[in-house]
């Protein structure tokens, strides 16, 4: 993997080393993401007819893990594009990396509140916040990575530019919070939108 | 990783890098495939004799978890023979990738459901309908895949072939669907047959 | 990863890229065995006094999460092993360790069963079933790779070696089933002597 | 992975692959990290009004989270320096690596009982204990694998620093159980210290 990484950009000479950091990140964002279906609830000893309405009625979790599962992909991409910038690493990255994750991780949370009570504002609010400091955070480690010479001159444009798109999904995030307030279901397909729009627009 | 893909076919110069989304699929899988065993009930405190009931009755849900462990698998070592045609890889593919992934990742609920209502359609509709969209979803991929010039071209012919398998087997689950609205037994024992045949077919 | 299989021996030319193979099962394995950790339950809203007779009652869960993390890992160490003399691969092989596979990933089952009605013959059974067959798994593994002649010759010695040594360990759990029924506790006693044994015979 | 292992020091010549451990031992990691979320429970069919009210009370499982999240990602990021220093590797340190990980995985249990029951001594000091355990742990890794001539002589000098530092955490841990019995939000406070010292002090 570090092969790939110098073939494409000077060689990383940190004291941490940059493949294993990848590989525990791409561990972290898979199990995160595969964790998402755990909260989808599987009843026990209904009845048949009663199977059919659990099944009409579990939408909403439904509708919740594959919005979650989106937005990790997204935040993988990202991931994945931030870190193709970096030619050198620190310490300071290494911890905002882990608080960023330890976001990332925290997800299945609000996503199983969302598919349990996605009609009521205090979960909505709840992932938005969520998600919104997962994408400052992205934005933090781009700006920490600029700030510290770790991005390769030729790259600045590209990180400037993904470092703006995060910053514009935080405060997206962010700005929901009070939509919810007024309407739970407009919040959540305002941000599906977003979501589809990103995936549509970069392709 | 990326030796292994370099040594074997000319280089990969995508933007997106392929070893990260091989490493990052290949976790999803082993994550999802072992997610499964979470969904075989343990009861707490059964007096012993209660035991014995339970462990017989639990057979379902242990045919469950070896029929979703054969299909991921199966899964699995498709994605993998996919990969290996792939010469290349954009955007649209890895978006193609992330939706079958979300696929594949949900299997562990119909799992669940068919382990505890085995016996009713609507579980073996469901379960049938998740695996035939993976399935078509994996066919996608390769379509996409062989309409962007991303195979090369000495591997074209089983590209084409890998294609109808996956379409093949989408169309087979789904229609199963309607068999399991007389008979959820015969539509179990039906995908059974099919994965056998293809474990051994292609030994 | 690959490259280390290269430097030490033969390169391989099989269809099927050992590397993914190897960080697939790798990964299986890595989480199957911190699946263990979720078999041990965490009560709701007990009473002061009652968390320290909680804490003190959960020491058979304990007791078979430590079991199964020293049966996992020995499996682990093994199948590295196993695969250290492997400079080939076949279809065949990758579907003994798929099924080799699901059995280990099961481990988490029987565990919990243990862990819950460690005292009751039935559990004690299971357990050693699953563990007994795993070993089967194993050394069926080992034989078909050296009657299809993917051992290097040089490493037929050791690979004959480690395949006794599995056929051994699913005769013993085999074995420790009859004596279950007389005594749980004298088969767990059983099996904790042979792990260990077989850790610091090895060392 | 290997060649960024090679590139810095002597190679590894041992019989057991570096990568695989490394690769394994990582897996671990970042599958505990992720499991840590799976502790904060999610009440289903509450009203709106609990709703709130379960979200301000479910403050002590945030903690425990992200506390554990924090310790966790601590580990994970000794152990990578930890490995830095070795050029060898031997069945006693696989061994050793081994027991560390089984209390690494078993986190996420202290951590539900913590955030369940914070304020009680038994479940601060069961964490203390697991977490200082593995502390240890990490201590007797390095020491074993100076003592055995498995860390190049530039390195020892790092190597003992850091096996001294594991020393310290551990006793600080040990230390911390008898505070948790006069004051349980007292000795995880002064968890808390240590671990943004330790981030910070390393930056």
């Amino acid at each position: 993997m570090l092969n790939s990484v110098e073939g494409s950009r000077p060689p990383v000479r940190e004291t941490i080393e940059f493949a294993r950091i990848v590989a525990f990140t791409d561990g972290v964002f898979a199990i995160a993401i595969t964790v998402l279906v755990l909260g989808i609830d599987v009843p026990e000893q209904l009845p048949d007819a009663d199977l059919r309405d659990f099944l009409v009625d579990s939408w909403p979790q439904l509708f919740a893990y594959f919005l979650s599962f989106a937005v990790i992909g997204r935040f993988w991409i990202s991931h994945h594009e931030t870190f193709r910038t970096l030619h050198n690493f620190d310490r300071r990255l290494l911890v905002i990396n882990l608080v960023y994750l330890s976001l990332v991780v925290l997800i299945p949370f609000p996503t199983n509140l969302l598919g349990e009570y996605g009609g009521e504002p205090d979960a909505v609010v709840l992932y938005a916040f969520v998600i919104g400091s997962a994408s400052l955070l992205s934005w933090l480690m781009l700006r920490s990575a600029l700030s510290s010479g770790h991005v390769a001159p030729a790259l600045h444009a590209a990180a400037r530019e993904m470092s703006s798109g995060s910053l514009g999904a935080a405060l997206i995030f962010y700005a929901s919070m009070p939509i919810a307030l007024v309407s739970s279901l407009g919040a959540q397909l305002f941000w599906l939108t977003l979501l589809v729009d990103g995936l549509r627009r970069r392709r």
